[in-house]
């Protein structure tokens, strides 16, 4: 794939709500998606406990690894949320009272809403910047390359749209997606010759089964346009070779 | 937590569909319900690219810190299957085409349809077990503590119910929750005396917008159910002293 220009990034899940499987994730195929647009190339996820050990350790590999880390999770007012403490830890920096992030919180809360508990919300690293939280008052922050997000998929997606401006992503990563009937042990030995004529778009064999009825779905993804439509050809043909349908993405 | 007895697991999640958000994982939330209810602590996750090196060093890192390591996703006919093959070379044995392996296949698939790219999925690293798929035939495998599953959750999941009688667990993992109207900042420094005082649960604090209105899940986890009643109790008593309601898990 031609994107090895593109800045990487990884994303950090903490929390053990999502280990447990109680909560299930729903910000890294935001992050992914968003990143493909962005020509970012969302590289790797970890998700993580709340454990101090285990974030700084995992904060500082992902900062040195990747350009950008997204961590989602634990930055709320309540004894599990150590998320903002660990992150500072690994940036070897004080974790201050914020006077921007106390003025943000004291606009958004009622008079006499805003409790030591809330405050806590407003200890930021220093040295940090502050990341706006357009719905729930409270900001994330970021530190470097790392990116601090809370974990409710609607408050981090609408803070992430608010501070996109900062990232500098390369080409965009284009994804062109043709699902087919075929079975994929009837065209893998076909597919891999295509893959390796056209060894500039990524070419990705993913069966499902929907209401019973199998399919696969072959994703090309490239960051130039004219490639995938190439390949996209060349697949159309192979399917129509093997007597196979191109099928509606959504039958 | 008194579960430093328990087992530990990692999950591996092998495949650029999740990283790019095309996919949601929804193994991982399986996996994590699952390792609760055996008594495992799945303490880990990864989600990563199909490439061959950084699945060799994150199969090689998961085996070396946890009791169980559980891959899903690349074992299927296509050329961007690669994990059976970066599996064998994170152990340092070869794949060979295991007989059992296409005895069983040869059975699943009509005569003349169990072609060379079926068959690459019958090769398997020397040394491992098979793992029976009772959904699409392909096996799964297991080498040393790790599980090689496909990505499919269907799939995954029908082979992993048929050989969790392999892995040996500790006390089941217990949860209880309650949800509350009220907000995290209300009760926050009540909730962290409960968690001081019964310091053998693990208490977590996770808000939730659900059409509008806020709540937040107050979940109780520990392997002992009479500790998790008496912080029950705790909570329930912290809420009504707040004048906050109990709310139904579905409000």
């Amino acid at each position: 794939m031609n994107t090895s220009q593109n800045p990487t990034a990884a994303v950090i899940i903490i929390g053990n709500e999502i280990l447990s499987g109680r909560t299930r994730d729903a910000n890294l195929a935001f992050l992914g998606k968003r990143c493909d647009e962005l020509g970012i190339r969302l590289q790797h996820a970890r998700v993580i406990e709340d454990d101090q050990d285990v974030i700084v350790e995992t904060v500082n590999h992902c900062r040195a690894h990747y350009h950008y880390v997204f961590t989602t999770g634990g930055i709320g007012p309540t004894h599990d949320d150590i998320t903002t403490a660990a992150v500072a830890l690994a940036f070897g920096v004080k974790v201050d009272r914020n006077p921007e992030a106390v003025a943000i919180m004291d606009k958004y809360y009622a008079p006499g809403m805003l409790n030591e508990a809330r405050l806590k919300m407003a200890d930021i690293p220093v040295g940090a910047t502050l990341i706006q939280n357009p719905v729930s008052g409270a900001p994330g922050f970021q530190l470097g390359n790392v990116f601090v997000f809370p974990g409710v998929p609607s408050i981090m997606q609408a803070m992430f749209e608010g501070m996109v401006n900062l990232l500098i992503g390369g080409k965009p990563m284009l994804t062109v997606s043709i699902r087919t009937n075929l079975a994929e042990g009837v065209f893998a030995e076909k597919l891999t010759a295509v893959q390796h004529q056209f060894a500039d778009v990524s070419i990705g064999s993913y069966p499902i089964f929907r209401m019973g009825k199998p399919g696969v779905n072959l994703v090309m993804r490239s960051t130039e346009a004219d490639a995938i439509e190439k390949v996209s050809l060349a697949i159309t043909e192979m399917i129509r070779d093997l007597q196979g349908a191109i099928l509606n993405p959504d039958e």
